[in-house]
């Protein structure tokens, strides 16, 4: 062992101790004839003093330290005269009788400090470098606690951790799958899983009782802002369970992990809510209930006033922003230009002010009267002091344009604190969704999903209408996971892979070996997956999974630390019997 | 919850109680008006009892059951009058009153017994029916404890679990790569991991100071009988250590796993041994030391003699097997045509028995008088009634046979329980292996271990000579791991790799982002990594790997029951910018 304690480890009581320690050079400091050298590493900070009366030798050593060389160091610890009560081992510092570099480093292209000078790009192609600076290493350990006690939690709970394979049959349905030429049987290619889902469902098969894994997935979308093509999922599957027992056992999980991650207990069971409220009440299937400022539905009360733009509609529905009738004009113009962005795509913004003096200013007011603006804010149960804002149009388009803006109004307000979390579960979605592109219902969640037995009958005559055996766990308007009660009954699943679209072959062709094993006597069961990487940054606060991440990929997919993917030697590609395209690669 | 109890909960102690149970039928058998039901889960059997007399509408049901139908039942516990000693809920049965089938069940292909009916093939193309097998499952409950308990301590001891990707760039060193076509970046591959093993070296780099993960690594082999395309390894490493530290570490995860999996206390340290003594003692670098039985060099005893055989070659070695003077000619033939067999290709071999008499009689008395024959016998520590048997020609080729001929006896007389575990940690691995064919020194372990510092001056002089700072986990005969301390420092690494016939360019392309991330101040740091699959398969007490593999692949890397991997649809491949290679699939 090159030390005998860590950078983070001596306090008072060590003082007059002689203890060996070893990291990186953080910064050094020349005050007259004594210099300071903070050394680092995973543990913490700690301060080595070299004075040049007591050992000019070393001394003139210390001097000649660059930012992050590796030492070795070993003195007295004494205490402090400075005290720093910002870091744990501020009250001491060592002086230091022995010094030995054990690695130089040349000068880093950014500065390994919380406020970092270096950009994005630089920190992801150097991102070994990045990965020393305290606020991402903290990410990391974040990230292995979660796991670690996602582990505990579940194995306590009878859980067993199964390994499925990687190398698996490409199942065309769902996303894009990523593909591995097969050199042993050749012209044929394995997949990577998007997911375990049909393995866990044959480990039900198998009587394993409770399933988890936490396991790498792989999807080749084009990435949007927060995707990565590989992603990791905390897997899970249950038999012999119906919803509210799958319910329990994860609520029981992020209680768990809150508990003992980030020491806060939750007493009170999670909130549930259906998906029709979620809809209604928030324009979004993951609400975020930190705060309330509901939707509130206003047709009834805005028709019949002549005011074309209400009246054409099927949807009008306002938020109440508490405190806000004080906005400028400019503040609210900038409202409307939010909700006008062509990601939102609204024609428009109606506000309605309520005075401190009972009074209101709305920008309708040509339309309605005092007492229509009344009525309304009656309905919205604004006082004097709130703003009312409303916007009207198409059902769907209209609400998810009114939870951009109430996202908005809580950021604005303050009501959105990293600190604060509110879980939620959503059930009872619907089963089906209706494509209007190809005209056609897709399953929501995917075609093993089980409807909600009351809703059975609905099947062959209202497909739109059934609900399904399926929930969501949202905490702070993030989708931390989800899934559903699976069907078990070969009868009721050919009747599924019917109504959407499935030729009895195509479904034998792609679930074939799922419908034989469950021929054998398949269970009850159900299950669900949370994404670990939102997971992480929930609780790290951060807003992108990114920083979750080790070693991340870009948008482009690509790692550009290593500069992979890459052109490889025509000789693999000959050995696998496959071809590039050269002809269209060159028209590219 | 379709059940209130397990089927391997019920005890004495809950007579009278009116559990619900749900599983799978296991049996059924029919006396008289009386019908018993085994219901199986994975916890356990327990034992149902259905009377015609109490209800024969319930009775004739039961009667109906199929093998492996999912029932449920509720019904009185009830003391049996013939218990049964070998299951946990033997003393008791339940009086069912309430019998619900929740799914029926096809006839099986094979039976679902310890002791199944079913082949190697069927078994792995209905693999979820296999499972189904307590022998099997409790493989996979094995392997779930042994990874928690990894876990449980590599975290007590500081690690972080830190996932690095799996796809990455492709390095040529080394196996052969499995590659994934880029669709974001046409006409470039990604490659699956061999092993995180440059990750790992980074997170050092970047101040992880302990890093470990449990983690998926691939190898595009052709596959011996014990490989899988893709295994599972306890990868991990540390930073300012040396060899000592790291064998002191993972001895005591070793031995953690000992005691919490298997309730085995190993107080002592495990031994070591160099690889120069193992290749002399045992002719392996992965000796089983269950037993001794150590190789005796007789070279100078048989000199001399005009025996041409010994006499022309460079080594004789024996072995001195223990009570087997009696061993018939047969035997002795038998042993003889064990050698000669192509996978061990040795002349032949010759014996001497040491007589009750204290007379010898061998198989080369032409050649050596009693006292010649004597000398042989004291020199092998051979006694009355032993066996000597010896074996003479190039050296590592006759070790390597003699080493077999070892285990070959071992296993005869019973030295190879199953029961018993042998840890053993090799060290001072050659860090060159010479390849005769290339004419060509190569890494033994990778380019990144570090040399002992004692030997580092042989590296110009006398480099086969050099021994390594690598060392080998190994117990009973079994690799179970190893690793080393690498190489920190950069002139030295420039000069291993120039050793090893790397042009700066080549080291450049294949390993420059490690390189560069060296100049940073690399950490001096060590690691190692286990077989996952090998460790549970030898706590199991199995030959093979597979049965430790949840979803194996067959010998050609297939997935029997998937039927992977496969054809992909063109459209697939177009958008990846490459093709099948159809005319030499056609000459195929």
């Amino acid at each position: 062992m090159f030390r005998t304690m860590t950078c983070g480890e001596l306090r008072l009581a060590n003082v007059g101790q002689q203890p060996t320690l070893a990291g990186w050079v953080q910064r050094t400091r020349k005050m007259g004839g004594m210099t300071f050298v903070d050394i680092r590493d995973r543990y913490g900070i700690t301060q080595l003093v070299f004075n040049q009366e007591v050992n000019s030798e070393l001394f003139e050593k210390a001097n000649r330290l660059g930012r992050e060389y590796v030492i070795q160091v070993t003195g007295h610890v004494a205490e402090r005269s400075n005290k720093n009560a910002n870091i744990e081992t501020g009250e001491i510092e060592i002086l230091v009788n022995e010094l030995n570099i054990l690695n130089e480093s040349i000068t880093p292209p950014f500065t390994i400090e919380d406020n970092t000078d270096g950009g994005d790009d630089i920190r992801m192609k150097y991102r070994y470098l990045d990965l020393r600076r305290n606020a991402v290493r903290a990410n990391m350990e974040l990230r292995h606690r979660m796991a670690f006690e996602t582990r505990r939690y579940l194995d306590q709970m009878n859980f067993m951790e199964v390994e499925t394979p990687v190398l698996i049959g490409s199942t065309p349905e769902g996303a894009r799958d990523f593909v591995v030429p097969s050199r042993m049987n050749p012209g044929q290619f394995y997949a990577l899983p998007q997911s375990p889902q049909l393995f866990k469902q044959l480990l039900m098969v198998s009587g394993f009782d409770r399933y988890f894994q936490i396991v790498k997935c792989f999807r080749d979308e084009d990435l949007r802002a927060d995707r990565q093509p590989e992603f990791t999922q905390i897997d899970c599957e249950m038999s012999f369970v119906d919803q509210e027992d799958v319910l329990q056992i994860f609520e029981g999980m992020v209680k768990h992990l809150f508990k003992y991650v980030k020491d806060i207990d939750f007493n009170d069971t999670f909130p549930r809510m259906t998906w029709a409220d979620a809809m209604k009440y928030y324009g979004s299937d993951k609400p975020d209930i930190r705060f309330e400022m509901k939707f509130v539905e206003l047709k009834e009360e805005v028709s019949g006033r002549d005011f074309v733009v209400f009246d054409s509609v099927p949807y009008v529905g306002g938020i109440c922003a508490k405190g806000c009738a004080g906005y400028t004009r400019k503040q609210v113009d900038e409202l409307t230009e939010f909700v006008k962005r062509p990601q939102i795509g609204a024609k428009g913004l109606v506000y309605i002010r309520c005075e401190a003096d009972g009074s209101y200013k709305s920008s309708v007011d040509k339309f309605y009267n005092s007492d229509d603006l009344k009525a309304i804010a009656t309905k919205c149960n604004a006082e004097a002091g709130d703003l009312i804002l409303i916007m009207a149009g198409e059902v769907r388009k209209t609400q998810k344009a009114l939870c951009e803006l109430r996202l908005e109004m809580g950021e604005r307000l303050g009501l959105r604190d990293k600190n604060v979390f509110a879980p939620l579960w959503v059930i009872d979605f619907p089963l089906f969704e209706y494509d209007e592109e190809t005209d056609r219902y897709y399953a929501m969640h995917h075609p093993f999903t089980s409807p909600l037995p009351e809703d059975v009958h609905l099947l062959k005559t209202d497909r739109g209408a059934v609900r399904s055996n399926a929930y969501d766990m949202v905490v702070n308007g993030v989708e931390l996971g989800g899934g559903s009660i699976r069907i078990h009954d070969s009868e009721l699943q050919n009747l599924m892979f019917e109504l959407l679209g499935f030729t009895p072959e195509k479904a034998e062709a792609q679930f074939g070996f799922l419908m034989s094993a469950f021929k054998y006597g398949a269970p009850p069961h159900g299950g669900l997956a949370f994404g670990l990487d939102r997971f992480v940054s929930l609780f790290a606060g951060l807003d992108s999974i990114r920083d979750c991440i080790a070693f991340p990929k870009n948008n482009s997919g690509r790692d550009v630390m290593m500069d992979a993917p890459s052109v490889i030697d025509p000789a693999q590609l000959e050995e696998l019997y496959i071809q590039r395209d050269e002809q269209r690669l060159t028209n590219l």
